[in-house]
């Protein structure tokens, strides 16, 4: 059975994301349907974006990522579907896709399955539940929209590199309060060459030592780890690190190597 | 495969709502079960009126909807399942399906699956999951209940009409904050005769324009357009207008026409 | 199609819940996952224990229930998998499955189907989801680990049991507030024999009245019952019982028989 995954900030106790669900099952009854999450915060694009890069890759090949994020009708707004690493992706051309993807998708569509896009009503339910039931009954992109070769490009924030330092920032916290930053095992491996390292953050605190499991400190005590994201974390041993160390979205980490 | 969507107050922490899955999975194996949500506040009629309202016209025909709120037995307790627009829907008789529906359903019986429902423990698996499961099975609903012809009256309160002025309430807050009426696109646009108008709310805010869409005012600025729902809704363009507005649940506003 | 559950502390607002759904799609794409809860309190073995214990016995023969709690990789880490009252647990050897069973499963392995298990980097996604896909596709736990006779034990804290009284304390709040003890309908039957009682609570608070359904009290006063879960639970009709009566986890409730 064909798999459409759903992330959205549309919440949980609205109607929204069960009209997008009856929406799609009258589309395409033999269709399973995936909640990656409803509780990206309202318009947050960097976030969905982050949650959906570290999710589709678990996900088979064919599946169908629906995005439902900052997707309301402007002048400006092209609505796409696309291919990449041979699943694909439905969603506004916010950004999004640009933060997720390391190399270009390999085919994309400006859809034109609706006539006026000015009187849609809700794009989710209008456009993007037709395009991602059409794809995930193995029908063509090319039969619901216009190629297209480039996408809006946003930026993730990134690191600053130099000889013996990286300087990297927070850019998420997961809800056991972990400290993600954006400093990646593969960077963190080729600027460290092996030599040993501290790891700055906050005023005055230091970590010195990568763990491979949380719980190789002892409990309440702080670590650095590369998580299941593959980057950079700073955690507490079942503690909340986010409090405890006063550590925020944005903020500012820097890895010293010696 | 058939479906049956499932609105309660249960919340997704306990194993209420978990239980409820696994006794229609045990007597429905090959069903597909969606969440419309188990976030309604504890006991609001309502609430799940609204929000099921809401999201059943996007399911097709032969679905059948679970209600699971306020619907623990006492002797005037009636369990029902019914008809509606070529849907199915079970539930207690405690109003919600008079606030639902337009017209009276096509078909309603009263439950008569249990023997002593004095002894009911949890009406959700012990009657609901049977009646929907034989519903969504395609069984006939003359087998599981006796027929009856009234509902429980429960009234939206309705907004008040002159020939130049509308007075509504909020009924809604959704998770965007987005502060929906209960003024229908279908009443305003009858009393308006094409006329202007200007929205009244609280002591000295006004809109006299309405959108077709969030972002057609700067990002922060009011607005005022008929949302997902049909409904005269009052937003910010991405932005907390309840919070922004001191607009709360029954608050009430006034439409006048030039 | 096979069933397999999820009960994690996992939230369901991180990728790490769609991780582990994605990886177990890939392995066996015709499954019915269903959520038990993601909500489980970070760590908290005793809560996943609670919610699981009373919502596993309504699924169907043969479903899988996958336990991904306190499951990060250390020295004495044991991950196991097992067939309880014909039903399959995977998940870690941290104590849970003793505070869930009331015998011995009737096969346990310990999973070897992974080389080294210190370079685990998600066990969720690495050994739990290959174990679950493995009993759910109907195949052997032999195939999957090592035969072992011993589970890592906890005890829940157990009533206190006098002649005429029993002393237990409050395992479990409800999203509803209702405050759930220890005290089985079982154990308060065979220790009331059919005596009058009085359950007391906090310094003057008692109830003498045993119900049956939360409404057959008047609204906003309080009550006990058996409740879903079969223990003796404390709550106020349509009322917040744990905010209003001053009842949290741990505290003491006593009934006494006359």
């Amino acid at each position: 059975m064909a798999i459409i995954t759903l992330t959205t900030d549309l919440g949980y106790k609205d109607f929204y994301q069960a009209a997008l669900k009856g929406s799609i099952y009258s589309l395409l009854p033999n269709v399973n349907l995936v909640d990656i999450t409803h509780s990206i915060s309202a318009f947050n694009v960097p976030q969905a974006a982050f949650v959906l890069k570290n999710a589709f890759p678990y996900f088979p090949p064919g599946t169908v990522h629906l995005v439902g994020i900052d997707s309301v009708y402007s002048e400006r707004t092209r609505y796409l579907a696309m291919e990449y690493r041979g699943q694909f992706f439905v969603g506004s051309d916010n950004g999004i896709f640009s933060l997720m993807f390391q190399e270009p998708p390999s085919q994309i569509v400006e859809l034109d399955i609706m006539q006026d896009l000015k009187f849609l009503h809700f794009p989710l339910t209008d456009i993007f539940a037709k395009a991602a039931c059409h794809l995930a009954a193995g029908k063509p992109l090319s039969e619901i929209g216009i190629p297209v070769t480039e996408l809006e490009e946003k930026v993730n924030l990134q690191p600053v590199i130099e000889k013996d330092m990286i300087r990297g920032s927070v850019i998420y916290i997961d809800s056991f309060q972990n400290v993600i930053t954006n400093i990646s095992k593969e960077l963190f491996s080729k600027v460290q060459q092996g030599r040993p390292f501290t790891l700055y953050f906050r005023k005055s605190e230091s970590i010195s030592q990568l763990s491979w499991h949380y719980n190789e400190v002892p409990e309440g005590e702080k670590l650095c780890l590369f998580g299941i994201s593959n980057y950079l974390e700073i955690a507490i041993n079942k503690g909340n690190a986010s409090g405890l160390l006063g550590l925020h979205l944005g903020d500012i980490v820097r890895v010293e190597f010696h």
